[in-house]
């Protein structure tokens, strides 16, 4: 008779509501059937993880929520009936886990599934210093690419994913609003494919980090703008815009920027019913579009785009922490003063 | 040397200002080089009529103007230069005449023109006995489409450009929010491309003139009308809709009956910008779609669709009112009190 396998000790971000994020000793359990455990190298701190804490997501997220869902690992354990994967592997997750069965998985979009499990929200993230998850989730890195660059695999596919929404080709003039860590990612993403690319960030700090990376980024508040876009586009006004500012106002600036027949690829998610100047929608007959998460070929996209280094994340990195300090991590992280925090997820 | 043509009488409907419209003699240009001259036979009165009779386009619009834009003729007279059309042909007319030279016009995009000249707006229109035009914006009608369905070829390539828009296909399931005249058009355009068709209309007797057409139309205000929409398309929401409602609720409603990756054509005119539920657009990975006017194609379907009688616009069709009598049929439309009403600009 099989013997219950007891699981392993792991160093976990806890979230248990009411803002309160807590750093713990816990159980990660053993790898069952067609499941790997992974020791997690790094995990990186989302705006998803942000909402998650100031309890914006309480009717979605089951305290105590290990949360956590950018993360770079080794699998360290094997279960039952896996094949393909070996012990030491450097890998990444697609932290998707799809039902297969509704509508929207029969139609072939099972990133949009309507019982969709994300790891690290509807269920236990990467936050800790061991993970168990389903085997079809992991994604294989590239022995070259750094277990810390690989950290943001999944942010550069939540890009790579917006560029193909948008339809983005070469030649075309693309702004894309709002330069934090996913706007910069968008903004590579989309030169990547040969686009000419212009940022609006309103903070310094994060126009200095973007020209780091030689993307041309300006404030949005300057004077003359729509006049300097007119004058780049020879008056026709930009082909793609990328909406990544979560603000009312980037809603306005993206609608106002785009010329006809432009799209709109709405990146920033807002919770709340936004204004949106439908008259420019209609008089340029723009598209909007929506944007969810990613899907397969997005992640491949994304860990090639990071090995060859056509998208550089090293000065995205504002700190690494240990993950005992996770709770002042969030705390900096709230301020506005980092762009990406990445947890050290075995550095006790 | 040549005498200077004296142009023929025309009685017109005219826009003066604040809300007046009045009906007086005037005089149309005799047709210059490659324009002709048309005895129009009915001028429909559209949305955007009443909108520039309220006051609401007085910045686009030059007073006093001679509106009107949806209508049919015949040829009574030929400019110079003009060939392929004779005297007495029937025709209707794609009002739009573009510069050739802008951005939009260079892509391809005539119908969007940034120094677009849409006749009855920007220029003198169609709600008068005599009407010059330049042969290029002349559309052939065939001789056993009578000239009193043909005054609705424009609305119907409104609708035929919507769904077309939209890509939908056969067999996609469609709602249509809002059942004024252009709705209808839009839902008997989308069932003629194969589509099952659902209408949402909050006004009995436009219900009836839907059903009247065969169409499924529903009070949007119903009971269990979203569990209705979810057993219709087998939980997986709609493929495609249409907001023609113009109200807040439309949009709303057109949103939230969609099913992943929905398309959503704009085709009301939203002057202000409106709440849009852009959780659900990145949610469902939505596409909302401006449709401006028409394109060329659409009216030759247009006209094709009312040949063939796949389109039927005699009940859309509440009255017909010799144009002395345009100030009353302005205040019954405004009343809500009619669907389509066309002006006979030949009854005296």
């Amino acid at each position: 008779m099989a013997t219950h396998s007891p699981g392993s000790g792991t160093r976990q971000a806890v979230y248990l509501g009411d803002r309160n994020i807590i750093v713990r000793d816990g159980v990660t359990a053993a790898p069952g059937r067609s499941e790997v455990r992974i020791d997690v190298a790094y995990t990186g701190i989302c705006g998803t993880d942000l909402h998650i804490v100031h309890g914006a997501m309480d009717q979605r997220v089951t305290m105590p929520a290990v949360i956590g869902h950018e993360m770079s690992g080794r699998i360290v354990e094997v279960g039952p009936g896996v094949a393909g994967w070996a012990v030491g592997e450097p890998v990444t997750v697609m932290p998707l886990v799809w039902c297969g069965q509704c509508p929207a998985c029969q139609r072939g979009h099972n990133h949009i599934c309507h019982r969709l499990n994300f790891l690290g929200i509807d269920s236990a993230g990467s936050m800790q210093s061991s993970w168990t998850v389903p085997v079809d989730v992991l994604v294989r890195l590239p022995p070259a690419l750094s277990l810390r660059d690989a950290a943001l695999v999944e942010p550069t596919a939540v890009a790579v994913h917006d560029v193909r929404r948008g339809q983005v080709v070469a030649g075309e003039r693309v702004v894309v609003v709002g330069g934090g860590p996913v706007g910069l990612l968008v903004a590579m993403a989309a030169r990547a494919v040969g686009a000419d690319v212009m940022v609006l960030e309103i903070d310094e700090h994060r126009r200095l980090v973007g020209a780091s990376l030689g993307l041309t980024v300006l404030d949005p508040a300057s004077a003359g703008l729509i006049a300097m876009v007119d004058e780049w586009t020879m008056a026709a006004g930009a082909d793609v815009a990328f909406e990544v500012s979560g603000s009312a106002a980037g809603i306005t600036m993206a609608t106002h920027v785009l010329g006809v027949r432009g799209r709109l690829v709405m990146v920033a998610i807002h919770s709340a019913p936004r204004e949106v100047d439908l008259f420019r929608v209609f008089w340029r007959e723009l598209t909007v579009l929506g944007a969810r998460v990613y899907e397969r070929p997005d992640f491949d996209t994304a860990v090639q785009l990071l090995s060859t280094g056509d998208i550089l994340v090293g000065p995205l990195v504002s700190q690494v922490v240990p993950i005992d300090d996770v709770t002042e991590a969030f705390t900096v992280l709230e301020a506005g003063r980092a762009m990406k925090i990445l947890i050290d997820c075995q550095a006790g």
